[in-house]
């Protein structure tokens, strides 16, 4: 067989885990593939600095998109990130020339992905992608073909590597955020503007993705609700432990009866789930098939190791002619079932809140609970401070969001309430 | 498209569920495949069994090799079970004639393996198995394709759901083996002969169809060292979790440099460890990979549901005409390491004795170990009992099975020593 001709675009940590990988691992990948894999052009902007591997004898082009008309080139590795730019164009050049597209770019297929699977399905051509979400683990191919058959009803996880660390070593020190967040930047967890990470929008890429994936339908990223852990304190974190939970910023898509509910936002879990005991810079994904039950993936969700993994699996799977459609089905049989908005979630919240310690004042918060509907489970109070104020917490029976932010918008008028209310949504996981 | 039409040989409980499936969740199934699959024939001892769904409009065929020959049927889906008889020469047969196999045989692939995928890589035929091994986790296909481009140096894994069941309810009730082997038979989680389970001998085929997945190797099953968990205590259980141990039936393969090392044995793994969470009927499967790092994958490991989830993937696989060679290469390409002998496993135990409640003897226990050449890392003894025996737990350091072995040998023949000793691995998870 004739070796697989890889034009690598983007040369940063990925692309030089991709061409470590296919050197180092040759022969494994080769036998794997039915037959060699080997790098023969690749694009980047600075061509003198020192990247720490050879790249004698590779084409260099300037212009990623040349990596389209290059001869020597049978597939294309995009790995430079961004949404739109050379991105986007390289991705959409090549699978309109029909040369197959191996990406690690959450954004990219989270904003375009149905336009992109359109086009890939125009022109016959491979677009592949399990790099995007979660690193090394396999969960695009566990969602895409091997539980290909269930009707799945939940897809979640803990799919940003970067707030689970920082959530981890919050709890584990007693820390506050940004003070964390300071400390992974300087350890090189968080990137210098890690508004990406800690505001959920890359999460929100990667459950776009998976939902999409999980349920058949063209991805959509815009009906993703998205908050963050920005807000999360120590505080929060301390009672939720007392409580018997943890905090994680988690992934949900479910498919109801009336429509597709996806959401990321920061979530109590039960201290004995699965999901509550990934720590620090790993991923996990669960979903829930109706034949196969639960099924829990988990493992390292970035660096160049993992993400190289996912990028050379891409490509044995081209290599030996294993094709499957971008979203698991043709664009004609993808579901068009309905988003839900997130006024509509149910669930039960957890309230904490920073009251004046005096008579009346819990009178006044569950009174508003009430005449929202809202009924409570539990309130804990810890301390004293004649004259100050002291954190209140409360945990609700299941009820609806609309209900919960009505409560919420006049318990946060209230005089007596002395900051802004901390709501976190409780997941069994 | 043409449907893809499937001869179902084996009408039980997994055979029932790969019906329900590819009826019930149809219009998924036609999606992911690009194609209908549909029951065409199939093949059962008694016709006249009421199985709770129609067989009206399907072929029967008594014999189950007259489905090689029907045309009416593409593809093979064998769920009679067995390593030899009609399921080895069905299999057999419609490789011989480039017929599609897919089985949930894990005894068949562990035992003739080797020379089916020989036999399948002459007619150019695939022969897929994701149901052979933890039910509808997609391991087979994480292994064979999703982690492909990695060096893996170790698989391992919780796989047999029965005895997992055991072991966690003899610790949660604390109640012995015979006891809850007999509930669990009761319930239909344990079979009436249950020596295949509870011996180790099922977990022992799927680690190595594991072990030959991730080493790229031709299965061997003889050279797995197989030991059960009859011999597991209630004791032991209480020991474990007094010095913070779980006790779990694993199954480990290991690529050293002097070859592959496979076992399945009752292991000591820490509480904390993810392996130890995995209670009940679930498996999890843990695989180490060069550049992927630590993967696991967790659900349940059997049942008719995620069965058919499983046989139902690789039918879309098929539908699809995605192909891979049994092993993940072609066979002149498998590796060639030798495997490595139990002997020369090296590692930490735990040993648990029944002496004579007198002085002088925990001396001769001591010195039998320091005459092998192992050594101690902490002892526990609790309880007196004039004139009769006491527990004595032991902890080594890392040695080799070898210098336990004499160790134990020794220790055995003390006439202090009233009972045969419990030694249990420990592993690190």
């Amino acid at each position: 067989m004739t070796p697989l001709r890889v034009g690598l675009a983007g040369l940063g940590t990925v692309g030089g885990g991709v061409i470590a990988m296919l050197r180092g691992n040759a022969e494994i990948v080769a036998a794997r593939a039915g037959r060699e894999v080997v790098v023969t052009a690749v694009s980047a902007r600075d061509r003198t600095r020192d990247r720490g591997f050879s790249v004698a004898g590779l084409t260099w082009h300037e212009d990623s998109a040349a990596l389209v008309v290059d001869p020597s080139v049978d597939v294309v590795v995009e790995v430079m990130g961004g949404s739109e730019g050379p991105a986007r164009a390289l991705v959409e050049g090549a699978l309109a020339a029909g040369k197959p597209v191996v990406t690690a770019n959450k954004a990219l297929l989270a904003i375009h992905g149905a336009a992109l699977a359109a086009l890939a399905e125009r022109t016959g051509t491979s677009l592949a992608f399990e790099a995007a979400v979660a690193g090394g683990i396999p969960v695009i191919k566990a969602l895409r073909e091997g539980l290909a058959g269930n009707r799945i009803s939940r897809v979640l996880g803990i799919l940003n590597g970067t707030c689970n660390y920082i959530l981890t070593v919050m709890r584990e020190q007693g820390s506050d955020f940004a003070e964390v967040l300071a400390d992974a930047q300087r350890l090189g967890y968080a990137e210098a503007d890690p508004a990406f990470d800690v505001d959920g929008i890359d999460a929100a890429h990667k459950l776009a993705i998976l939902a999409a994936l999980a349920f058949g339908r063209p991805v959509a990223f815009d009906a993703v609700h998205v908050e963050g852990i920005r807000s999360i304190t120590a505080l929060d974190i301390a009672f939720a432990r007392e409580i018997g939970y943890r905090i994680k910023l988690l992934g949900i898509a479910r498919h109801g009866e009336d429509g597709i509910a996806a959401r990321v936002h920061p979530c109590l879990v039960p201290e004995a789930s699965p999901l509550a005991r990934v720590d620090g810079v790993f991923n996990a994904v669960v979903a829930e098939g109706d034949f196969v039950g639960r099924v829990m993936l988990e493992g390292r969700g970035a660096g160049a190791g993992p993400t190289a993994s996912a990028v050379v699996a891409d490509l044995i799977d081209i290599a030996r002619d294993r094709f499957t459609p971008v979203w698991g089905a043709g664009q004609a049989l993808l579901s068009q079932v309905p988003s839900v908005p997130m006024e509509r979630h149910a669930g039960a919240y957890y309230l904490r809140l920073m009251v004046e310690d005096r008579p009346g004042v819990i009178a006044d918060v569950t009174a508003a609970l009430r005449d929202a509907g809202v009924s409570l489970s539990s309130m804990l109070q810890r301390g004293r401070s004649a004259g100050g104020a002291v954190p209140v917490v409360l945990v609700t029976h299941d009820t609806t969001e609309s209900a919960m932010r009505a409560a919420l918008a006049r318990i946060a008028a209230l005089d007596s309430v002395t900051e802004p209310p901390a709501m976190i949504r409780i997941e069994h996981g």
